[in-house]
C-alpha cells in the first residue's frame, strides 16, 4: 500500500491530512499559516510538518507518492499560482516548490476547485463526473469539475462564481470592487445584508428585528421557526441562489450542483428552497441537474488535494 | 494522404465538406434537408451524397478516415442526440447511424459547440485552448473550449448560453418559454427589440425612426453614420452582450471570447463597444481574456465537425 498527503492551506491555518491511495483519510492535523515576511515560511513550515511525521511514524519516504495541496488563490493547470493577496503571494511554480523542500511529487490547485475535486471523489459528488460545488461561506466560491477532472481556467481562476453579476443597479460595491456579483446576495454576509434590508423597509413584528447582531444562522432558525419575515427573506435569497445556479448549469449542463459552505448547513430547506425558483430561470435542456449538499465538511480541501497526485501519477 | 467529411445539418440545408488530413477543404457543396417523415431522409440522403462523391472522383473508401457532423440540437459526448426540435428527431446514436449507411467511422457533436471547434482548429480562435465562441443570429447561442476539447455537458446541451438569464423582471417570453434570456437582448432579433423600444421611448429624429422594417444591420449602419439615437441603441446592446460575456470568463477563465453569427459581421466596432463595457461586470482575474471574430463563417462548422473525426482516430 502506498500513501500521500493532502494538504488545504488556509489563510489561518493549514490542514495536512495523511491518506492511504484507496482515499481513506488515515490522519489529520494543523499547523498555523505564517503570513510573515509576504508568506516564505507557509511552504517550508509545511515541508518541516510533513516530513517530521513521517520521521516520528517511521515511514519510508518511498511509500510517500506525494503532496497535493489546495490554494487560496488562482492556481493554473501547471501549477503557478498566480497571485493570492491573502497569502501576500506572486507567481510561482508551488508544486515544484514543494518538491524543491520535500522530495516529494507535488500537484497544487485553487482551494474551491481542490474542494469539488474532494466531493465529487468521496463526497456528495461522487458518481457525478459533471459537478459543479458552490461554496456559500462568508464569500462565494466554486469548484468545476467537467468529466471527472477539474477545470483550472488559463490563468488558475476558473470557477469564480460568487463574481458573476447577478444585478445590474446594485448601489453598494461587492469586495472585488465590482457592483452585483452572487457574493453579495448568496454569502452568509449577503444574506444577513438581505435581511436587513427587509426589516428596514417591512413594518413586521418578526423575531429578527429585534436582534442586536443578525446572523445568517438566525434567519434559518427564524424561518424554521415559522417566522413569517424570515421565510420572506429566504425567498428572496433563493431566488437569487437559484439565478446564479441556473445561469452554470444553462453554461455547463452539470448532472449536480452541490452546496458547500456554512450557509450549506441549512440543510434540505436550502435545496427545496432553491429548487423551488429553479425552473424559472433554467433551460429545459439543462433542467435534469440536481441539487446536493457538499458532505466532506472541512476536509473536501484535504481530500481533492490528495486526489490531484493520485490523477497525475 | 487522408481524408474525411465535415457535415453541418442544418433546419434548411446540409453543407458537406472533404477535407485533407491537414484541414484543408477541398471541396463543399449543400443538399436540401428533408423534413419529410420526422427528418427520416436526413441521414440516408446525407450518406447517399457522400458515396456518390467518392464514386465520382474514384476515391477508395480506405483513404477516408469519417464522418463529423454537427447536429442542431443537444448532442452528448457519446454521439447520442437528446431530441432535436426542428429536424423532429427523437434520441438516437447519430455516429452509429452514420456508420450503419456509410461504413465509416463517424462522430457527431452540436452545431454550436462543433463550430466552436472550428473555428479553435482553423479559425479565430486558433491557438487559444480555453475559447468560448458566442454565434449571435436569429438567436444566440454558443460552443465551449476547454483545454482544447469540446464541452458537451451532461446530456449535450452546454454551451446554451443564449439562455443564461439577464434580465429578471422582463415581462415578454423567450422562445424557450423563461424570461429574461440573453437571446432577448443580444440576437438580432433582440437587437432590433431594443431599438424599438429606444425609439418608443425617447422624442428623436433618428434615420430609424422613419424605417418601416427596422434590422439589426440598419442599427449598425445608422450608429457608423453617427446616427445618435443608434449609438444609444447599441450603448445598450454592448452592455448586455458584455454581462453575458463576463459572466461566462467569471466561471471558465477563457483566453479570447470569440463573436460569430450574423450580427459578428458589425466587426471591430462591436469588440471596441462590448469590451468598452466589460470592466464592470468581468472579474480581474479574468480580465486578460480577449475579445475575437469568429473567421470561418458558415464553414466553421464543416471545419469542427471534421475535427471531430481527428481528434477520436
Amino acid at each position: 500500500m502506498k500513501y500521500g498527503f493532502g494538504v488545504d492551506l488556509g489563510g489561518t491555518t493549514v490542514k495536512i491530512a495523511w491518506f492511504d491511495e484507496a482515499g481513506t483519510l488515515l490522519q489529520k492535523w494543523e499547523i498555523p499559516t505564517d503570513l510573515s515576511d509576504r508568506g516564505k515560511n507557509i511552504l517550508p513550515d509545511i515541508a518541516r510538518s510533513i516530513l517530521a511525521f513521517l520521521g516520528e511514524n517511521n515511514i519510508p519516504k518511498g511509500d510517500v507518492l506525494g503532496v497535493g495541496i489546495g490554494v487560496p488563490g488562482p492556481v493554473d493547470k501547471d501549477n503557478v499560482v498566480n497571485r493570492c493577496e491573502n497569502l501576500k503571494w506572486g507567481v510561482f511554480d508551488v508544486a515544484q516548490a514543494i518538491t524543491d523542500l520535500t522530495g516529494f511529487p507535488a500537484k497544487a490547485g485553487n482551494d474551491a476547485t481542490v474542494a469539488a475535486l474532494g466531493e465529487y471523489w468521496k463526497g456528495g459528488g461522487a458518481a457525478y463526473e459533471n459537478m459543479i460545488l458552490v461554496t456559500l461561506g462568508t464569500g462565494v466560491g466554486g469548484g468545476i469539475i467537467l468529466g471527472g477532472k477539474p477545470v483550472y481556467g488559463t490563468t488558475g481562476a476558473a470557477g469564480e462564481i460568487g463574481h458573476m453579476v447577478l444585478k445590474r443597479g446594485e448601489t453598494l460595491p461587492c469586495g472585488c470592487g465590482k457592483f452585483g456579483c452572487a457574493e453579495q446576495y448568496c454569502s452568509a454576509t449577503g444574506i444577513v445584508r438581505t435581511a436587513k434590508e427587509y426589516l428596514q423597509t417591512h413594518n413586521t413584528d418578526s423575531v429578527l428585528s429585534g436582534s442586536e447582531k443578525l446572523t445568517c444562522k438566525a434567519v434559518f432558525d427564524a424561518a424554521g421557526n415559522g417566522d413569517e419575515a424570515a421565510l420572506k427573506i429566504l425567498e428572496i435569497v433563493y431566488d437569487d441562489l437559484a439565478m446564479l445556479v441556473a445561469n452554470l448549469c444553462n453554461t455547463l449542463d452539470p448532472q449536480i450542483v452541490l452546496f458547500g459552505g456554512g450557509v450549506s448547513k441549512a440543510g434540505n430547506v436550502l435545496l427545496e428552497g432553491v429548487g423551488k425558483h429553479l425552473p424559472k430561470y433554467i433551460f429545459h435542456a439543462c433542467a435534469h441537474a440536481k441539487l446536493g449538499l457538499a458532505t466532506l465538511g472541512n476536509d473536501a480541501g484535504a481530500y481533492g488535494a490528495f486526489k490531484l497526485i493520485l490523477d497525475n501519477l
